[in-house]
Formats: structure tokens, C-alpha cells, sequence
């Protein structure tokens, strides 16, 4: 039996707790005692039988117990006799696991581990946070600036390579990827490795995983963990047609990749389920398998990692409970916050607009927008108080374009990105919320503290200062910043601003005044609250 | 017993008919036989108990029976000893009934009635067609322009038959109205009849209904009915706050309100169920109270007629299979067509804004929009593919407003929006549907055979003839027609377009003509095959 762990606590405490522990559990069954941090992964490998065809006919559970917490989660088969078991510790402190199988020599295997206190990077697994929004599961705010690059971990080692210095620099904390290879326009090579065992490439023993393929993806998922990016794994996909045939696998081989999957992947913290890309493209799958996969996850993910489903053209009932936030695509929902604003209202989940056309310059029509539109609807989306995803997609020689295959980035969009996402950070912990959702307001903030204006395309000279009048009383006191969301500059407007009840709806500057605005597109306000 | 119905078949037909039921049935248990139209209204009065208290002491139910079809409906105590069963023929042909009743005078009666052809003006009820749009049972397309006057059967009756008097010289086919009377700005009066028996405003026995009101309420929804309008029943509505307590009942007593309004309005084939309007405003009730309510309309209702809920700011799930149709209150999603379309594919049934905010001068911000704007905002829903609904809010001195009280109607709006529901009914049967709802574009209808394009406040003085690209081909003709929506005004353009393949999207004249406009806002395009 082989144990790792992530050690982040000093030796001599770890050396404490093992003494303490192996006076409590002297000559006790339990093998070993290990540490990880909490929301870190904790693994145990076991030997087992590699005759046959362990995928299918050998089964491994552990339940990981702690007090009266009980947490199962499902083992896997990692070839040449291995076997392994992944568990994330929610909470801190010891937990102890014991093991199920078919197979006796995998079964009741016991042992523990000390979940530490977390590393200061190590914030937890993103949640959903007030109806709307996400944190992670400290508390700290998370603000989605999602990029997309659909089939980067299988290119060529080098470019993986080079697609992860890029992230390092760029402002994206999450990314959309595959899976399965993808094999779609300026998208068909083959990948370096492949899912199942087979002969590319169409030939595949669907009851054979290949672990090869699912360590390296592992491996980039941790990567990514490490730089604080959120992986958002498609696990299906259209982009196929049949070419390798992953898009039309019987429903058991549908069925036992998931929860392979899971097994493999659930407890890295950085972890997001998107159920497919286009889901509705796949002519294959019926609604009632997407259903059923999302109850698959459910019941096989113990953390319950973020889950959704990205459409074509046809929604999936996000309503259903089993949808964690929306993942949209919509070519026009966010050139407008008005627009953006109201899924909110029909679903009460946050609201992800992954697909909203990319910057580039393809012939398509989803993929070239202006650096300047993209950024636009980035900003919309802000202000409706839900989150949009980039991508780019400028032609290359090569057909290397960052949406597809990763690399670099040549776009302008990025950098105006992560001042937004600054923007977001330097506000309210709880998200913008829209102010006046009922009107066309373009501000969201939180009400009476914090209003984040965006006047798009309106290159207004001067903004009369008024706000809408909720949680607002005479006397207040606020300041303003004007932000050139283009040219990424904050310029303080002069003076304070007092406010006292100018009609039904709005309270003003009681002085009547308004802030000078440059006259230029992109402009947005940011209001605060002087105490 | 008393019998009634709508005759409306030859007599010598009818007498033939019942000849035949004779000999068929010689000294049989059946009554008599009858005639109404298939979608009429058949009536059947029984005497029964008149002491105690008929309403909740006394049960009686029909099962009306065609072959093998069989319909069972609620009857319902009319006070003085009268029970009622009420029943809409869903086809034509020989219908028989038979009783079932706690009190023995009323169990076990029999009889029958034909349901004869429809007269010409009866198409049947209206429902769901092609997903996104309405139509009457005989296929007749219904293209829903609504109006709401909230407490019109409430006020006096020479004020009621004036709101009667315009209605029918209206361009409106769907009226919103509350089943309670409303305790709400500008409309603080009492109501003529009261619901339950009791003494105003707030000592009511909510086990006696108040007969004389509904035999009120239900002539009114059949004059609607004989003037071809749909009659939207508001079945509860948050303004009362208590001052009569009809919104603050006991789920005992709202589950009986309920049952009773079904089992006397639901053989009227314009009744419309509306559970409320801004159900979320009235707090006395949970959520799970209007889903119960739902399925005691579900389940007492025999002929699933339409079922929504209107919000206030919080809307119900209407991905609900129980509700029929979308009914929503915004007041800026149908500034923009971009807006309201976005409904649709979230809900995947009709999407009705039944409230948009009103053309008035009130100081409400709800009830000042320009004759212009709520025309706009009509157009704009138009071909987002949904419906809208008018409601208008002129200060009053007598606080006469049509919103609320009916009346006359002072806007300019209605005769637009008359002629607005010309042009849908000169369109497509099937409704208008987005042409390329992913993009940003201002067109819907029936894709390659007829398009309805609409610019909102953009004063374009020409467009260039391009249409998208789906079910198009190379060499199809096109007549256009500018409609002037303001001042109500169709100019053909001159000549006919050719079509050919202009890029991967669109479809442009083969000469590159454009459609010459006249610079004015509120201006649309009526385009159609020419073949």
C-alpha cells in the first residue's frame, strides 16, 4: 500500500499528532497516518488484480469517516494493478476511511489522515454564493473571468506547455476545455493520447480506459489549481461527427466513462462540471441522458463541484435542481445588460454567459469581434450582475488559435479583462447586483454603498448625479471615479457628492451637480460611499 | 330540473335528433335532450337542500360521457335550493350525463344533450399552437392584443357597460381582470357586489359564497365571450391588503374559492386562468400554496384552459408543465426585441407581457409611458416572437382610469396597436417566429416565405435588401412593404427583389438594391415571397 498527501504543516506538529494518534489506535487496524491539507487531495493506492478487465468487473468504494461526517467516494482502476482512492477533506481534522470491493484484496482496507490547516492559497472549492454569485468555500469572493480553450490538453506537449505560461500571465481564473479530443474547423489533428485503449481512429475498447490519457489531464487540471484557475471540464461534445465516436457511445460506456471520470477527478478542488458544449448539437443523446448523466455526477460526486450544461441553440432547464449556475451561449444576450439581466430572474442560480462570439478575425460570425465589443460585453454582463467567458479566435497559419489549441493570446481584450476583474475585486465582497433591475439602469453594485455605472457605446459628456433610491437617505455622501474601461484608467471626479431626495424614484447631488464624463465610448462610473 | 343551452341548429334538425333519442331511449332514465354548440355551454339546474350550508355541506359532480370519452365536471350551489352543473361539449354529437351528489336528491340524474356544429363566430377556446404562439381549437390563429382593466366588474353598472361599449369598438382580444375587487391608488372604492356573504368590508363568512356576485361576474365573461375576447380571471391579487381580507383567506377557504370559480367560470371557453397578479407581492401566501393552487385548477378544470401566473418582481418557474403560457411583468424587456426573445428560449411556450407599464400621465413610473413607446414596445415583442398587453393610465378627476375602472379609453396607442393586429392576422398562421434569433436581428416571421422587420427609434432613410440566409435560395422574388406603424401606413416599395447568395449568412438583391425609408422612427418592413 502507497499513501501520498500535499505535507503543509510543520514536521514537528505532524510528528505530535501521529504519537497522539498511535497511542489512541495502538496495534489498531488503521495502516498509517497521513496529512493533506483540507480541500487538498488525499490519495491511497492499493494492489490489486490486473487480470481480466479490472475497469468493469472489479468495484472500489471508500467511506471516509470523520465524527458523524461520512463521505463515499468511488475508487478507480489506474492500470498495471493499481488502485486508487482520491478524497478532498471538506472539514479539518482527522478523518479515518475503510474500503469496499468486490475483490478481498481491496477490501476493508482501513487508514486515516489529518486534513491541516489549509495553505494560504488554498481558498477551497468555488461555491455558489449569494443566489447569484460565487466564493470560494473560505468566504473569499470569487469574480468569474472565464477564457475558453476547447481542446488545448491535447495538442503537442510544447504548446500545453506554452498555453500554461500564457495563463500564467493572463487575468482568466477559469478555463473551458475538453475532455475528449475535438475535431471540428482549424481543429483536425490527432491527439497525443486517447481516453480508451484502441487503435485510432475509431477503433476503441470503450470498457478499457486508457489511464495514460486521464493522469496527463490530471496532471494540467492540478496545473491549472495551482495558478488558481478554475477548471471547467466539458465532458461531452459535438465536435466529433463520429471520427473517433465519442459523441455516440452506447449509453453503459456513457455512463461508466462519467463515473470514471468523477472517480478520478472529484476531488480536485478546481473542479467544475460543464456536462457538454452545445449539448443539444449532439443528435445523438437524448434529454432524458442528460438527466440522467447530471443524477450520475450528483450521486457520484461527493463535493458537489459546480454543475451545468452549455446549449447550441436550446436551453436545458436550468431550473432543475441539479444545475448549479447557467452556462449560456448567446451570440447578442450580453451587447446589452438589459439583455443579460434577465435569466437572472428566471432562474435564481448565477448566471455564466461562456459563449458570447470571441475576439478574432474568422470568417464566422462567432468569432470575430472587435477587441473593443468584446470587452463591451464583458462589461454589460458585469453590470447585469452575471459573468461572461472569453475567447479568441484570430487566424493562424498554423491553425494554432488560442479558442482551440491554446498558446498565446494576440488579442486586445485581455489585458482590459483584468482590469475589469480588478474593478470587480476592489468591490462588493457579495457581487454586483443590479440596482433597478426593473428599469433600463445600467448600474449594479450594492445598493447605498457601492454603484458600478457602464454607459457602453453612449459617449455621454456628463452624467447628472442620481441613483436610484433604494437604501438611499438625505445627507450621504459619495465619491466618483471615472473609468476608461478601454484605456484601463481611474480618474477621480472633483469634490464629494451630498445627496438628498429629488422625486419618487431617485435621490440627487443636492447642489444639482453632475460628473463631467470624457465624451468617449466605454466609459463607466464607479460611486462610493464616504463614511 | 331546468334546462338551457345555446340553440343555434335548425329546429327541424333538432326535432328529428330528439325523435331519434326517443325511440332510442323510450322510457329511459334520461331527462331530455338538449342542444348546445360544440364549445358552448351546456347547463343543467337541479333542485336540492337549501338549509345548512349548501356550499361546503352539499357535493355534487357530473360525469359527462361520449362513447368512450368521458369528462367530469364540478357542479355548484347557487343558492335558494339550486344547484347548477355547467359543461362545454369539447365535441359535437350526442353527450349523456349522470349525477353524483352526497344528497340524494341530486344523485343519479341523467340526461343528454347534443352539441351541434359551431356557429361562425365560435372557434372554440383558445390554446397552445406551434410552442410560442395561440390558436382557437378550430385552428384559427389568435394573436394575442391584451388590455387589463383590474376592477372594471366592480364598479358601477353604467360604468361597466361603457367599458363594454369601448371594448367593442377596441382592437383588444384578451382583457385582464380580478375575480376580488382592488384597494389600490386611484381606485378606493367599494365594489357593487361582494363575493362572499357577510358585512363589509371585512366580516365574511368564507363558507357562503354570495351567488348574485358570480352570476354577476359570469355574464360579464360572456359578453366578453359574444365580443370575441378572452377573459384573463386575476383569481387572487395582493391589493387588498386587508382591507376586505380576500388576499389574506385560509388555505381552506382559498382552496373552496377556487373550486367554486372553476366549477362555474371553466365551461366558458374565453376563460384565461391568471393565479394571480403579483402573486410574489402577496405575503400571506407561500410558494407552495400556488403550486397547490395550480393543480386544483389542473384537477378540477376539464378542459386545460390556458394557466399562468403573474409576477411582480420574483417570477413563478414557468418551466412548470402546468403552466400553459408565460405571463410576465417587465418594465423594460420589450424596449428591445433582443429582450423579450430571450424568454422563449428559456420557456419553450408562449410568452405574454401582460405588463409593460401603461401610456398615462401618472407620476408612477409604471403609468407614463408615450403612446409611442407603448406602440413600440408592442412591435419590438412582435417580432421577438411573443405578445404584449396595453393598459392605459390618464389621471382622471374622478379617478375613472381604464386600467383599473375601464371606462372610455383617452390614448393614442389602441388604434395602433388595432392595426398592428391587422398585420398579424394578414401574416403568417403560424405566428411570428425569430429568423436568426442568435444575432442581433430585427426581423421574424416564416422563414424564405414572409419576414416583418421593425426599427424601433432608428430613422434609417434606406436598407439594403438582405435577408438571412435559412430556407433561402438563389433567384427567389420579394415584394416589400414600408409600414409606417405610428400614422398607420402601408407603402409598397417599387418593384420586385431577387435574391441571391451575398456571404455564408445572408441573401441580398442580385442588382444590391436597397428598400428607400422614409427617415422616421417607428418605421417597419413587410416582406413577402413572391411566387
Amino acid at each position: 500500500m502507497k499513501q501520498s498527501g500535499n505535507p503543509s504543516v510543520s514536521k514537528p506538529f505532524r510528528c505530535i499528532l501521529s504519537a497522539l494518534w498511535i497511542c489512541l489506535l495502538a496495534a489498531s487496524l488503521y495502516a498509517s497516518e497521513i496529512q493533506t491539507e483540507q480541500w487538498g487531495v488525499f490519495e491511497a493506492a492499493f494492489d490489486g488484480p490486473s487480470t481480466g478487465n479490472p475497469f468493469v468487473e472489479v468495484t472500489l468504494t471508500a467511506t471516509f469517516t470523520q465524527n458523524s461526517n461520512r463521505v463515499n467516494v468511488d475508487g478507480f482502476y489506474d492500470g498495471e494493478g493499481v488502485y486508487r482512492i482520491r478524497f478532498s477533506p471538506p472539514t479539518q481534522g482527522l478523518w479515518t476511511y475503510e474500503t469496499q470491493s468486490n475483490h478481498p484484496r481491496l477490501a476493508g482496507k482501513r487508514g486515516s489522515l489529518t486534513a491541516a490547516v489549509p495553505s494560504k492559497s488554498n481558498h477551497g472549492p468555488v461555491g455558489v454564493a449569494s443566489t447569484f454569485h460565487f466564493a470560494y468555500a473560505d468566504g473569499t469572493p470569487y469574480f468569474q473571468i472565464g477564457t475558453t480553450c476547447y481542446a488545448w490538453v491535447h495538442q503537442e506537449d510544447a504548446l500545453q506547455e506554452k498555453t500554461l505560461k500564457t495563463l500564467a500571465g493572463a487575468p482568466f481564473n477559469k478555463i473551458r476545455f475538453c475532455v475528449f479530443p475535438k475535431w471540428y474547423s482549424y481543429n483536425h489533428n490527432e491527439p497525443l493520447l486517447y481516453p480508451f485503449e484502441g487503435t485510432p481512429p475509431a477503433a476503441w475498447d470503450f470498457m478499457r480506459f486508457n489511464p495514460e490519457f486521464f493522469r496527463h489531464f490530471e496532471k494540467r487540471i492540478q496545473q491549472l489549481g495551482q495558478m488558481g484557475i478554475e477548471a471547467d471540464l466539458i465532458l461531452f461534445h459535438p465536435y466529433d461527427k463520429g471520427h473517433w465516436g465519442f459523441d455516440r457511445m452506447t449509453s453503459e460506456a456513457d455512463d461508466r466513462y462519467l463515473r470514471y471520470v468523477v472517480a478520478r477527478f472529484a476531488a480536485f478542488r478546481n473542479v467544475w462540471w460543464s456536462l457538454a458544449n452545445e449539448y443539444d448539437f449532439m443528435k445523438e443523446k437524448t434529454p432524458a441522458d442528460w438527466d440522467r448523466f447530471f443524477q450520475i455526477i450528483v450521486s457520484s460526486d461527493p463535493y458537489g463541484r459546480l454543475r451545468s450544461i452549455h446549449n447550441g441553440s436550446l436551453l436545458y432547464n436550468h431550473t432543475q435542481p441539479w444545475v448549479t449556475h447557467v452556462s449560456i451561449q448567446n451570440g447578442s444576450a450580453v451587447t446589452d445588460f438589459g439583455r443579460a439581466i434577465l435569466y437572472r430572474d428566471v432562474y435564481y442560480k448565477p448566471i455564466v454567459f461562456d459563449e458570447i462570439k470571441y475576439e478574432g478575425n474568422l470568417p464566422q460570425r462567432w468569432g470575430n469581434l472587435s477587441a473593443q465589443e468584446l470587452v463591451l460585453r464583458f462589461w454589460e454582463s458585469a453590470i447585469a450582475g452575471t459573468y461572461a467567458g472569453h475567447g479568441e479566435t484570430y487566424l493562424d497559419p498554423n491553425d494554432v488559435i488560442w479558442w482551440a489549441k491554446g498558446g498565446i493570446l494576440h488579442g486586445q481584450s485581455p489585458a482590459r479583462l483584468g482590469f475589469l476583474r480588478k474593478i470587480l475585486a476592489d468591490g462588493p465582497a457579495g457581487g454586483l447586483e443590479p440596482i433597478d433591475k426593473w428599469q433600463d439602469y445600467p448600474f449594479a453594485g450594492k445598493r447605498g454603498e457601492y454603484y458600478l455605472g457602464y454607459f457602453g457605446r453612449n459617449p455621454l459628456s456628463a452624467w447628472p448625479f442620481e441613483l436610484h433610491k433604494a437604501e438611499l437617505a438625505d445627507g450621504m455622501r459619495f465619491t466618483v471615479d471615472i473609468i476608461d474601461t478601454w484605456n484601463m484608467t481611474i480618474t477621480p471626479a472633483e469634490g464629494v457628492f451630498e445627496i438628498r431626495k429629488h422625486d419618487n424614484y431617485l435621490f440627487a447631488d443636492k447642489n444639482g451637480r453632475s460628473v463631467s464624463l470624457p465624451g468617449t465610448p466605454y466609459t463607466a462610473l464607479r460611486i462610493r460611499r464616504v463614511k
